[in-house]
């Protein structure tokens, strides 16, 4: 019977993404694996307060209805006056639409803008979870590699003269490798964006996670012909699923014509939750302990990294974020600490999988989850690993 | 720029389901337009203290954390229990996915079965919210005319021989006809698709709320080849956006790799929510009272139709759901009504829409969601609006 399935479903990619998030809940183990933000800073009573006024409300039973296709006005407002005033974004409530998470943002951009074949650029390495997205409509990645500063700018001439449909780029903490697109590469990119009628699509996950600042500007701010999209999943809560986008007017009819046809609509009640959340919270005050603490993770990660991990081995240092990015001996193949890793109860993530090119010395590193606890035993695990592997 | 987007955005249809929610929202509209379930019937004291269970309990983190991409594991239980009991499917837990409300599996089905021009069957008229998510994948789709007892079997067993990769039905209280099939159709269909390749779709949104007993077995319980679909929207929140999918083995594997390329996972918070709530509350004695009002507004509504329509006008006494189909005179266009009605401010759904072929002369009201006072007003402005049009 799997005859009957479509074209799509020999398209799509693998992603180990949710097996990791599976693996690593077995007892015992140490996730440096996934994507998934810090536990302990979740705010279950401030969620819990917001949950009961909304409830108890005079609007409860609107909340638990069907509300519009586009996401309530009053938290598309908010989100709009944030993008306004962190990413320089021209923003306005009307064009911000909400989501089940970012990641249906880029389903519904592959559905919206990919026939089969269509070029599209890619970052390499990309985040795995949107390339998975988007291959079920089965577009020709571009890929253009990426160094600490941005992508490599004259692959990305060579390839916008291929006329791509769009560019997916996370220009600030990237997921996998941490870096942030520096203010000239931002520059740069939106005048060779300029003139061409690709559409950026820029995923904007860990732009409020900067520990010292916002990594830039938003591109968005510089050229019409982008899509910016941002989640609460990183920095209030994933299991919320709230995400948006914000989209060009040209677009708006048809994005909320599919979103509805999509999912009629992403959720009236986790959408009043976050929306009386914020109103409660002033968002600066609320991620001011946050990115002081992942920082404090960072560096007591990289300190451990400096410590126990072969010389041999090169990483980065980001400034916000979950991710650094290693880097086993050029030429070595990262999947056998990967492998060996896995036999000492440490999950690793390889970074094969978030390349349309190369990356086999590479692995995404996630300080994030892990206690400070786990982090010290984990990483002894992983320097038993590397030697065994290398 | 729009010429920059996929032969997609060309193929979806429009829906006017979202926006009738908007116009009914007017003030001094009364709507019979839309499907939204009785306000007043939300238990918003019993969610509350589920989400505050929920947030308070042990596992409050894990609420607001990733979850499994096919959705809660105890949630996915209960379906399955319920499945078997109620409808006599052979669900186990593994093959229930959660998703983001019932609409989000239509769009998963028609991305993972339909290429453009595959012919699939659907009811003639059907549910329109589906209609429009697969018609994005450009099938070729084969209209089936319903009676009041099921599908007319002559024109399925003639599109059964098109090979057609999916059939779209609604066995239970259908929206938009209120219709539900009989016994025998029920076995009849499941004889037919014996030997076939046809993958059925039975949405089962409406298969709780029959007012006095359950319409009739599933036809996933007759036939191995079935998708089985259901909601909590109509029977206790759509804002909770809870759906979920009943898939055959040879599915999962695919299914659970498209839904999280789709979203990751529907998510945690609000499947926690129903999970505890299902916890607390036995389901049966919950619905008694909710089924006993859509009865009683039934009732009320056909009677105010009889007391105050045209003879000329006929419908029929739907035995579950929401809706009451209503058909004007042989050979006129009930649009004329729905534009006379709306000058009156009484929101209707035109039938037409839902069809692939006829439907002129029908309109779907919906008694469920008015306010017995809105209604007997709104039916004194229909009575206006149908002597002005015909």
């Amino acid at each position: 019977m799997e005859s009957r399935l479509s074209s799509r479903a020999d398209l799509i990619m693998d992603s180990c993404i949710m097996r990791l998030i599976a693996v690593a809940k077995q007892p015992g183990m140490i996730s440096f694996a996934t994507g998934l933000p810090d536990n302990s800073l979740f705010d279950t009573e401030g969620l819990r307060a917001a949950a009961d006024q909304v409830l108890t409300g005079e609007d409860a039973k609107g909340s638990l209805q069907y509300g519009e296709a586009e996401g309530l006005p009053s938290l598309r407002d908010r989100i709009a006056k944030r993008c306004r005033r962190e990413a320089g974004v021209n923003a306005t409530k009307e064009c911000v639409l909400l989501t089940n998470g970012s990641q249906e943002c880029f389903d519904l951009l592959g559905k919206m803008f990919l026939d089969r074949g269509d070029p599209m650029v890619v970052e390499n390495p990309g985040y795995l979870g949107a390339l998975q997205a988007y291959s079920a409509y089965g577009p020709r990645m571009i890929g253009v590699d990426l160094s600490d500063s941005g992508p490599d700018m004259m692959q990305l001439e060579t390839a916008l003269k291929e006329d791509p449909k769009l560019f997916y780029s996370i220009p600030n903490h990237q997921n996998p490798s941490g870096m942030s697109y520096s203010e000239s590469a931002r520059q740069e990119i939106s005048e060779l964006l300029a003139g061409t009628r690709t559409v950026i699509v820029e995923d904007d996950a860990y732009g409020e996670l900067g520990y010292r600042r916002r990594a830039g500007k938003a591109i968005s701010s510089m050229t019409d012909n982008s899509v910016m999209t941002g989640s609460f999943s990183k920095i209030i809560s994933p299991g919320m699923r709230i995400g948006w986008m914000v989209v060009p007017d040209w677009l708006l009819p048809k994005a909320t014509q599919f979103l509805e046809a999509f999912c009629l609509q992403a959720g009236s009640f986790t959408q009043r939750v976050m929306d009386r959340f914020l109103a409660d919270n002033d968002l600066d005050t609320y991620l001011g302990p946050i990115r002081a603490e992942y920082l404090r993770k960072k560096e007591l990660f990289s300190d451990l990294m400096e410590d126990m991990l072969p010389e041999s081995f090169s990483w980065n240092d980001p400034d916000g974020g979950m991710f650094i990015w290693l880097r086993t001996p050029e030429g070595t193949d990262a999947g056998r600490l990967v492998d060996s890793a896995l036999e000492k109860k440490v999950v690793l993530m390889p970074g094969k999988p978030f390349h349309v090119r190369g990356g086999d010395n590479t692995v995404r590193l996630n300080f994030a989850t892990a206690s400070d606890e786990d982090m010290k035993e984990g990483m002894r695990r992983l320097s038993r690993a590397a030697s065994d592997a290398f």
